[in-house]
């Protein structure tokens, strides 16, 4: 089966740029596409679609709070029906502006703090599901374990789980948390090396154990210095260990 | 042929609500669903969506400029691809509680400014007609001679011509503009007989001439003192005169 | 001394409303205005300063989370030093509407889910002390025994502790929360009532006890039916018993 | 007298960034700080306050349409007194920031589709007149010749001229339009001869005439490619010629 290559693009709004878009198009398979909640515009919504299936890369709503002051990572305390309901308005822009581009939205990745909550927070993961059933019964791309995950499948919709290049993971598989020493890796060649594994649905814990891990995406960054030729040298290694690369959903 | 009657619907933003939706709901054959970037939020827009559905109400987008802070009443100078993307943008948002109400957009009528603006400007009227066009070929609803009228014809879209109930007309058939002494009916009984003259394809001009105007929609509104109270009136009186009401489209 | 009356105006946004500023502008004697966050917009907030200004009711800054979709009334989690900056912001911008109409703002009181953090939340309470400070060493007024009521007073700043005339008091002094049963007094009577107590510095708690509750403002409402007669009610009843009315601050 | 060298600064939102904030810093003698309708947000203004007040940097709100969307380079047709209003409101915003500094706003410049339209449109530029006499009768800093350079005069406030250093200028002593070819001096070494005219009051037309520009401060730009060399350069090369740099207002 492929393994899918996914990041965020089109995170800009209005007049200021972040990432670079561009680059990161001719490297993933699947692009989570700010919705314009936390970034994103119609008109960098519109481009990036049609970017998306000019390449066959798979155009993923990148949905998040309400909240450009804070790119969406301040969690908000919103209740249930009305996150749904935010939810649902932005997929349906990014469905609209990927029709115009002859694509189609194929999944839904929550964003930033909406992604976090997700993970813990029973409520506003199902909102995310009702989210995800309304708009067309689309898959749920995020983390493995997460209380998200769990409702996604609850709900009888297909949860694709996803791997981190540059994060260490604990002896139990889950996520070092960014507030301890060594939960990033800084190191390009320790985040390939950890990309290869996860490519083969294995990774290395912090205690040295070889953990199963089976994802069908990885998580790429673009808006770092190093980012886009981390992720480039990423798609040529998986590519050079005979691997295939390809979204795991097409509409 | 039936005759519409539309009016606009949604027009609240979170806790702040403007005319009263239940009660438009029972008269109207059409809503004009605000969409969220002068009026509107997400969950309101669902609601109304899901109260157009159970009636059989046509679910119209209400696109207007990016202006909460106006109303969308603010003409705005932007470029034209940037208003296409912010239109089409908002259409499928609505779209998407459509969908989820088990309907469909059936049509786009611009708000405000903009409504205003795409009467003169070929600009901005073609931008209008490109997001129709984008969104799944939408019938667009307006001002008939306008140069709306004229773009979406020369695309080969549907234009549907409404007429208001409350508003003089000169002898050449436009709208006295409101800046003028008489520019608005404010006597009821004056609208209710223009509203029964249009519904038959006529209105009386300032001139007291008896012109031909061809109109498929009447204009209601819901956010004035009384108006509610008119529209059930008009809703009425037609019916009393036996002409069949319903939406001009469905999608 | 003067009891203070203080209730929220200037809550509108743009074309929409929220209750009744003329009526309670008379009642009142400390506006808390709205500074265009959660809600408030410029020309409003110029208005309501000038007739604060021409009637001698003071003028607090009424700040809240940058959440108009929301009202205030959603929780988030941001940053104390951007909370900081937020909040200096929409003090100075009323501030300068206040100079403008001849007066000044004379403290500072947060809204909806700010205030609601800030009864516990040390780190969102001291955020917005170190705002009060910056912005001129501004009283603050809020809920008596709240963390912001101990941050306020840690930082040399004065505190005003405020009651409420509709909502009911544990026996050990707090407010029984919303969710639980008689958590309000919806019996404009027994309001009344309360707010005669709470202006003698006592209230009857749920047990039945007479607590000493020393408030100096009473915090009255004016969005909800019959809210603005209530008001009206306790001034007169106030005036009634002759107790004096008062700004509890002038800048 | 000295000259005085202007750029915007604080331009980003949020996460995104525009310009080199800290490289423009050291070079002018004044900051035109975005106030957060078109860019700007109220930390970056606290940051921006607090280095210009370190440096001797004067501050000046630069204030435009609420349009973050649009970086507040389109037009928008808004009521005179609500445009005030909006532009009072960012001006208080901004001068609690400066006050948080040990400093205060010295100035008020319009941004973008403002400044434009107050170059000829005498209601937009009366509204601009308007809002710095409320916020403490500032000086204004913008086109010479305009209408609001007119209007400021005529209500007896002070007016300050800016020269463009990389503009083509017409023997009448206007910009060049920025749609006709050599409107814009994209040559450095162009643009530093002309800033070195500018500074002694003179400019050479695009017809070679010499003509008398007096002006008070030069434009200096620093969101595009070489522009902070150029600024630097600027500078560097005025001080050279023995020219006095200094801002033309200090609260």
């Amino acid at each position: 089966v492929a393994i899918d290559l996914n990041a965020d693009l089109g995170e800009g709004f209005g007049i200021w740029r972040l990432g670079d878009d561009d680059a990161l198009m001719s490297v993933v398979t699947s692009a989570n596409v700010a919705c314009g909640f936390h970034a994103g515009d119609p008109i960098t919504m519109q481009r990036v679609c049609e970017q998306a299936a000019a390449r066959g890369v798979a155009i993923g709503a990148q949905v998040g709070y309400r909240d450009l002051a804070g790119f969406g990572r301040r969690r908000i305390d919103i209740p249930a029906d009305e996150l749904t309901a935010d939810l649902l308005y932005q997929v349906g822009a990014l469905q609209a502006c990927a029709r115009a581009a002859g694509a189609a939205v194929a999944y839904l990745k929550p964003h930033g703090a909406l992604y976090n909550t997700a993970a813990d927070d029973q409520d506003q993961a199902r909102a995310i599901v009702r989210a995800a059933s309304l708009a067309g019964d689309l898959p749920v791309l995020g983390l493995p374990g997460s209380a998200l995950a769990v409702a996604v499948e609850a709900a009888g919709l297909r949860f694709v789980a996803e791997g981190f290049i540059d994060r260490a993971y604990t002896p139990n598989g889950r996520l070092v948390p960014r507030t301890e020493p060594g939960a990033v890796h800084h190191d390009a060649a320790l985040a390939l090396e950890q990309a290869r594994e996860l490519a083969n649905g294995r990774v290395t814990a912090t205690d040295g154990a070889l953990l199963a891990m089976p994802v069908h995406s990885l998580c790429l960054h673009g808006d770092t210095a190093g980012a886009v030729e981390l992720a480039s040298a990423v798609r040529a290694a998986l590519e050079g260990d005979g691997i295939e690369l390809g979204p795991f959903a097409t509409p």
